[in-house]
């Protein structure tokens, strides 16, 4: 979908919902709707889009040039340091016709900008932005979905450089071999990181969201590696668990075991039309009857796009159905608190009668 | 201060403000109270503070042992993936005997959080919990300025190692200096960039927020370098505008001293008692004197602290007074469009009768 037609799909879906505008702030969603986005800051920086008219950013005035070269959005109206955004935004307002109905407001914008959202309107009901965006944002096109295998791709070549050093990765600290990931993932076309390699080592791989420290990885040790890069915007994240030389702790072998079955039962249960717990659910039966329940303490995976996590969470009590063009993680772990941790994650994309992997790396745990 | 003495004078200030409770979300305010933080994200993750009662965090199970590694609050209250965080929210609320009063949430907290809590507690009135933080916050103890210092003396050592290419830099991409910076924090004791460093060549320095691109620095560029690092946690942020060699534009001479000269008079202005706006007005005078007025087009400076940008901002229109151990940054500009920039910004912090400037390097354009 072009910006063009994403305009006039969330305009339609503003009808649909009976709001009357979306005030988006730097966001994802800002980024999809007008190609311009930020880092958060304390300046009031809005996108305003109502039903019928274009859209308008209320901007600081040295934020202006940057809008419009990014974005494709005409109407910026600014203001300077110690003017008043909130006028400017009551203008924009009144332009639209709004402001008295319901306004969806970016699902990320910080308290101390809805608050003076409450005080400008009043009148207004507030509901959140995604109503409207999330249904868009879930459906990847083709464009984006070639972006995604393509950090798929980056990911499975790192993964294998990393196999290949073998017992060579034996005393390298978790930190070195994170660079070492990041610096490979570059070499293959990664743009930037998805988030911070993970490289738990030992019982930090029992922790499932230890970034990687001091710690000597060392014979024996299996070793849990999650990182992806970005292609094109949009990311990868893959995990692997592997043991670069030595005898793995006795019960690791039946363990990881149970999780690469319980990550294939999970794939396979993915096709259009099943709610999105049930892939949580097949996974889970599997690491249950085993006996480690209790150590699959995480969900079974997020959606994944423009931003890491997303839409849709693949976990207990999500009953939305599958859709064609879904992208999302399938990662089963088990972590054994003191020992060691296991989990194995692919990238998906709901095809018209199942999935298709996004990463397609050995999942063994020999290297 | 202390953690102990951060929590015993949030405590009294939810007494002054007449508020029960602080609700803080993954933030610099989290980390002031608590010593934990992260990154925000999709999951529910608080920080609950009563006034007569322990703090509790409401937190996924997953974070529970990163939260016990970090902070000193022992009462970690976890949900699983696919249970309730608000039915635990609301328990920590009922034990603290909150819920029909004011809540003070965090000002960055997600709209998403927000909506969540306002349902929660339908009874309560809610406002944001700078009312009690951003007071603490705002006045730096010895430690903190003995970190801000050390981080300001890593710039200065930085910009020190730039000045010394001279026309080696002649050549060099934004991107490339930009790196090169980089490499200079390191080696003199930074931890972590406060931001990407800002290297705007020739017209790029017209645009105050430019970061870095592929353009080549060229002789007789007007150079603006804005950078900064961590150490200890606290950032610094210096800008300097050099010309690396041959000679500059025709009005840049004239504007650098304008914007040099403005600079001196706003430290110059700092001093306890003095209200905020005061120092802004001192820079603009200068700038509007010499015929540049509009094209000095943003504040004169920021606080920092924790974060690059906090309170107090030094801009028209706050008549907040100044107190000693107040840190901000003073850093008039002067953008022509098309042509070059020229900014000059120091980090000072108000003494008993004027200020300290933490950076001390160099404010010549000749390297």
């Amino acid at each position: 979908m072009n910006y063009e037609d994403r305009l006039a799909a969330c305009q339609k879906q503003l009808s649909v919902k009976d709001a009357e505008a979306l005030m988006l702030f730097p966001s994802v969603d800002m980024q999809y709707l007008s190609g311009f986005t930020d880092e958060p800051m304390e300046r009031h920086l809005f996108l305003i889009l109502g039903e019928n008219r274009e859209p308008a950013f209320v901007a600081p005035e040295l934020y202006k040039s940057h809008i419009k070269d990014d974005s494709w959005v005409d109407d910026v109206r600014t203001y300077s340091d110690g003017g008043d955004p909130l006028a400017l935004v009551a203008e924009v307002a009144d332009d639209l016709g709004i402001g008295e109905g319901r306004l969806l407001v970016d699902d990320r914008m910080w308290a101390q900008f809805t608050i003076d959202l409450h005080e400008t309107f009043p009148e207004a009901d507030f509901g959140l932005a995604s109503e409207v965006i999330g249904e868009l944002r879930v459906q990847k096109s083709d464009a984006e979905i070639g972006a995604i295998r393509r950090a798929g791709a980056a990911a499975d070549a790192a993964i294998a450089d990393v196999r290949n050093l073998g017992s060579d990765a034996v005393g390298m600290t978790e930190a070195e071999l994170g660079a070492y990931i990041e610096d490979r993932l570059t070499t293959h076309g990664g743009e930037e990181n998805s988030f911070a390699p993970i490289v738990g080592s030992g019982p930090n791989g029992a922790k499932p969201h230890h970034r990687h420290g001091n710690r000597e990885i060392d014979f024996g040790d299996p070793v849990v590696l999650d990182f992806g890069t970005r292609i094109g915007g949009y990311p990868s994240d893959q995990t692997r668990t592997v043991v670069f030389g030595g005898d793995p702790p006795a019960e690791f072998e039946v363990v990881h075991e149970v999780v690469r079955e319980a990550q294939q039962v999970a794939v396979e249960a993915v096709q259009p039309g099943v709610p999105v717990e049930a892939v949580d659910a097949a996974a889970r039966e599997v690491i249950v009857d085993a006996g480690y329940g209790d150590a699959f303490i995480h969900r079974t995976g997020h959606g994944l796009g423009l931003e890491v996590h997303e839409d849709p969470y693949i976990v207990g009590g999500n009953d939305e159905q599958l859709q064609e063009g879904m992208v999302f993680s399938v990662e089963p772990g088990v972590y054994l608190e003191g020992k060691f941790g296991v989990r194995i994650e692919d990238i998906v994309v709901v095809t018209t009668d199942g999935c298709e992997r996004l990463n397609n790396s050995s999942r063994d745990w020999q290297v």
